[in-house]
């Protein structure tokens, strides 16, 4: 199984010390406000290695499936991750030929390179399975809450003349019910006040939720791989 | 049993989609400072639509009970669902007819129109009945909390002389259990800092509470339907 | 068994509301910054109430136990309940015979009277009796936080020159390692601000033990519970 | 067991009264400011106290063992209380003699001190057993959360040119995700506040995971306590 698990990684090391620099020099312009020379070499590099990559990768899918050779070249681009690596390279191209012009917005897609890093960790991706398994009911959380979030909005908005417009009645729900609580923005009336203590303590409850569903999760996860190691 | 539960809906999906728009289009207003022409068109409109939907529900409610006919349609309107499509109509009216007024405690009201939502999703339905199946407990939580925040009220404003009056001493001390803490405000003296951090500290027990009651209620609900499942 | 539980109650309930009246009359004036004449009838009246009610509950202490009655009465007055009661009474004296002059400090002590409410309630009771259970532990995880409060304090008040005092980074290291976060103080330097970040990081740990140990807790009193209905 | 495990406490309770006044000692100059004579005096004493005792845990580590005499006293300076130990006389030395000139630094090592104290209490050190076991998968958390962290501040700093440098995005990051909000620095744009919102939201699936994690490790624990008490 766990033979069978390492045949996706490439025989050589290398490569993927490689692909960890390339994504690496990719990402470190974006810490940065200026436009240094240095910055547009180490872009082409990454971009002419993610390309290289992405091209290599589809190559493999398709030895790897040996029969049905042909259906599994048509299918791959399609998948999940081969659509992250293609939007890994996008913005890279707008910066080679400059008549895209939409670097401001791909500035952004580009940091979706960076989730190319969790193929490289095995512990992670069981965390993220985890969650990924109780995705759809957090989800649904995460309905409720923006409906909680909507509703106390809504209420606060017409209650304190003190918010202008109703982004900013949307934005103080959410800090208020995740209880970051910058201070940005905070009611000004006795009324408002009023309604942010009510708001956050009924919020706990809604908080408490992903907490209750994860730990559920956690407990039956460990449960099964007990049962699978009795055995 | 599904069946049954669906027979509430009318066969027509226009039907629903109708009633969305028609709540969407009441909500919109409320989300705007101004006094636009066209919000009143909206809000004269949505409100028809709720009357005839109040109406109809009514009528339909008599029919599903089929024999005991005329005792359904006595209850129907104290039903809780049936309140709340009161309630949502009551506001409009007053914009209809200007001689009531109270378009300023009503327009809080009228947000009550959002709970109809919930009607038309399933999923949060569920997540809802684990959230009033702990209400009673959930209740008691919040009843130890609002102690707690009154007694840390009580002690904070007999001992930082910053805080004007009682209920500024209630905003903070609700702020600080919940750890919202915005920052608008906060003890000044070094007692008052004391009494803060003890409060914060010990509150970590008392908002772990409603973690550990959603927890223990979602293990069972998983248990009950694994239960249900292996039969 | 409940039964015997009532019987500390005195059989007339008028009894009952007038102690929470004079409770309340008692609380009340803590709540105004004034010094009003009202108050003091209030307070006076209160206090009045509550010898009588110390005195009638030491004279039925020794009634309920019958036999061995006399050490009944030489062991009532070192209960906890009626230490607390007899704290509620004394910073009312000080407001009959004025020669006392320790109205400022006593005014913090008034609040215990407070405490008397719980006795009034028996789903508050099942609650605190739970937080009780888990005393000990609980307590294990303050002593835990507070030695990382310590050690996150020495840390920031050596690294950032920012806090002024020892107990301004205490105050700071409380509201970070709660999540409170008021915002009046934080680090000023680059290195300040990532021993911040740290210290939120590695104190989520700490902050997730009492919800861990209160759902175990809560998980196993429902255990018992299904256990003695099965039976 | 128990025995043995108390063997390693020297026979006089003296000795650790003494121990732990000569680390309280030499951890209240760092508490203040000034840079007063006698906090120099508890300095010297506290380290020469230190010095005595690593030597005295480094013989009796090598009489303990009785047979293999020779191998333990090699082993025991790289035993981890053995490293922690010499770090808090290392700063001191600093101290005697000044030709060092690393004051600044060995700062903070000297707090390692504080380590110390954990020795001398038994349930703090149950506690902390529970976090080392899990620690592995903590510090997975740990890494997801980092990761998190770096993704929202990496958008957040491309997306709000209020943030000045990388590191501002990162310290707002790390207090949103733990929900501190000190309120220092907060995005200033609407598309900053939308980013700021989601962050949030979505981080309280990563900040409930360690919460799940010890609730889990801390219900088996207590059934295992159970089973070795049933047999």
């Amino acid at each position: 199984m766990v033979q069978a698990d390492n045949s996706k990684y490439p025989p050589s090391v290398v490569y993927d010390v490689l692909m960890l620099l390339a994504i690496f020099a990719s990402i470190v312009p974006l810490m940065f406000r200026g436009n240094y020379q240095i910055f547009q070499v180490m872009e082409i590099t990454a971009v002419l290695i993610f390309i290289v990559d992405y091209l290599f990768r589809w190559y493999t899918a398709g030895l790897a499936a040996e029969h049905n050779n042909l259906s599994a070249y048509i299918k791959y681009p399609f998948t999940f991750m081969a659509i992250i690596d293609l939007l890994s390279i996008l913005p890279g191209l707008s910066l080679i030929n400059n008549s895209f012009k939409l670097l401001r917005i791909t500035r952004l897609l580009r940091i979706t390179r960076v989730l190319k890093l969790i193929r490289y960790s095995k512990h992670l991706v069981v965390l993220l399975a985890v969650l990924k398994k109780e995705c759809n009911v957090l989800l649904s959380v995460l309905a409720l809450a923006i409906g909680y979030i909507f509703i106390t909005a809504l209420i606060m908005f017409n209650s304190d003349m003190y918010f202008e417009n109703f982004f900013d009645a949307l934005y103080w729900a959410t800090t208020t019910l995740t209880t970051v609580g910058y201070g940005d923005i905070f009611p000004h009336t006795n009324l408002g006040r009023l309604i942010s203590m009510l708001s956050a303590l009924f919020g706990v409850a809604i908080i408490a939720l992903p907490s209750g569903i994860i730990t559920a999760s956690y407990l039956e996860e460990l449960k099964r791989q007990h049962r699978s190691d009795s055995r």
